[in-house]
């Protein structure tokens, strides 16, 4: 439902892994977040209470249910928190779901930060199915949604003239979850490393969705992209809560994104994710009139900051006119 | 008038003195942009070429009148860039001509930026003006308009807690215009600068404003907005190409705006600028959750980002609803 001002939001959370349990733990501590249903089709979760799946160790007295259709009518959900995949073909069934709810759509969803170029027919089916629904559906997070395609967007304001823009994530995971560092194959061996790219199981999802923001936002038409993943390996050992990496092994990823203007690199993202990296920091460079440098110290975290995104961003999609909207054409969202 | 996509954008510079004339040179780069008329009031300038005015060498074949309404009924614009004077009054008379002319304004006037708070009366009445005659009306600049409101409410995106925020702009003057310089008294002795400050004929506009934006922009309410100026004095001689500062005199200012909520300092703005200053950076420090610390290597340089945000901000005018709006409530400026 659409609303406008201060009054408390009805929230959903569809997806209660790890990202939504830290969405639910975020939600609570918003006064204006009211939680009134949890979905997840995990047989440990079904049947329990929100608040404890979540780790918060108290009961909300809202019952996780595998039947989304059914807390979704019995909801009346202002906004779901939908996190459950970064495949927009996977999520779409479930977003149907919310959509013809009535309810809007903030969801963690990678391929959905910036569908249209990828997926131009089923970005345009969700933008029609929400706008006949009157919803605005969002995909938002760290990385796409703001790191690599809204904050260097936002610093380019101040430019006359942008010829070229690199994004450079370099990112600590020593003390990031077990399945994050699992992700970028930390500790494995450079051939198991390549066995996983080639096998397409090893990456992050998101650059081309961060170049297309990018490029649409500057006003440039790309002719390619193309993404390439290589292990970061170190001299020293380096270890985790969880995994010990000797020199030599994968300690984590380094991926990088290109997007080419007439043959041109114009724009690069740079994404290192890898335990023991002693000067984690995020970087947007920016070749134009005049050049710049921006540089958040020490990196935002991954976790914190995907779950401050899609709860920050609830009330601004609670607002929004509605349709399939991304973070370029979303008001300014901030911690509120 | 209001417009959608991609057909270019019809605009008249009113103001043409430095700032504005950066606007026509900026404007002049952007293909999406036709320049359709010149507005100002003196003598030097109605009757010449608002290309050659502005520093171009070259004629645009649009001529400088001091007659607003005639210009405004001749060019049937878009969008109107005003850059007249810091203060919202003495602005009021102009953006009531563009209003009732049928064009949007994009504005540098300092108090514009955010004017609900000071002056809710006359906000409103523009508001209900913009709103009547369909078109749309912006404040913005680098500071007001980004960098110590925008962009710092942008990086918040990403905390889950915001308890403490503030914005250090460390500039260094040595390059900017002489009427900059003489805007923060470098090369005046301590005394006439303390004079200066006493007869209120010192200091930047729009501390104000950038506070009020943070504070809205966080769901803060506060309960006092201070500010205090004092000179920036070097132990060693600094020199512009206009000025030399000897020790002990002001090689400029440094200008606080302080921010309470239940009487605790939540917002802190510091501006320096002075000439001689080997260090320049922007930086926001949030206390939250998580604290971050971002920082503009260099820093932004004033005249330069101010041109940008304006003509950066025109197409997001142009196709924005009625109204008066500020940068926490239009989407996502990027350079174009």
């Amino acid at each position: 439902m659409k609303q406008e001002g201060t009054q408390r939001v009805r929230v959903v959370q569809y997806g209660c892994g790890p990202i939504g349990c830290s969405l639910v733990r975020l939600a609570l501590q918003k006064a204006y977040i009211e939680l009134v249903g949890g979905i997840d089709i995990d047989k440990n979760k079904v049947g329990e209470d929100l608040g404890e799946v979540a780790g918060t160790g108290k009961k909300l007295g809202v019952v996780i249910s595998s039947d989304a259709e059914a807390v979704l009518q019995r909801a009346k959900a202002d906004v779901v928190l939908l996190a459950t995949t970064s495949w927009l073909k996977k999520v779409y069934p479930q977003l149907q779901t919310c959509i013809k709810a009535g309810a809007n759509v903030v969801s963690t969803c990678e391929e959905l930060a910036y569908p249209y170029p990828k997926q131009p027919e089923l970005a345009t089916t969700i933008d029609k199915l929400a706008k006949e629904h009157q919803v605005t559906v969002l995909g938002t997070g760290v990385n796409p949604g703001f790191l690599m395609d809204t904050w260097p967007l936002v610093m380019t304001a101040v430019c006359h003239d942008v010829r070229r823009i690199k994004v450079a994530r370099i990112g600590d995971a020593t003390t990031r979850r077990l399945p994050f560092q699992k992700k970028i194959a930390a500790g494995c061996t450079v051939e198991e490393f390549k066995k996983r790219v080639e096998a397409g199981t090893l990456g992050h999802i998101g650059l081309e969705e961060s170049i297309e923001m990018l490029a649409d936002g500057l006003g440039w038409k790309l002719d390619n992209i193309t993404e390439d993943i290589e292990p970061v390996v170190l001299q020293r050992e380096v270890r985790s809560e969880f995994v010990t990496v000797k020199p030599g092994q994968a300690a984590g990823i380094k991926q990088m994104g290109h997007g080419f203007k007439n043959g041109e690199e114009v724009i690069t993202l740079e994404l290192q994710a890898y335990i023991g990296n002693t000067d984690p920091h995020d970087t947007v460079y920016i070749t134009g009139s005049p050049n710049m440098e921006v540089t958040i110290k020490g990196s935002a975290h991954g976790d914190i900051a995907t779950a401050a995104m899609v709860v920050n961003s609830i009330r601004r999609v609670a607002e929004a006119p509605p349709g399939l909207t991304t973070m370029k054409d979303l008001p300014l969202v901030s911690a509120s």
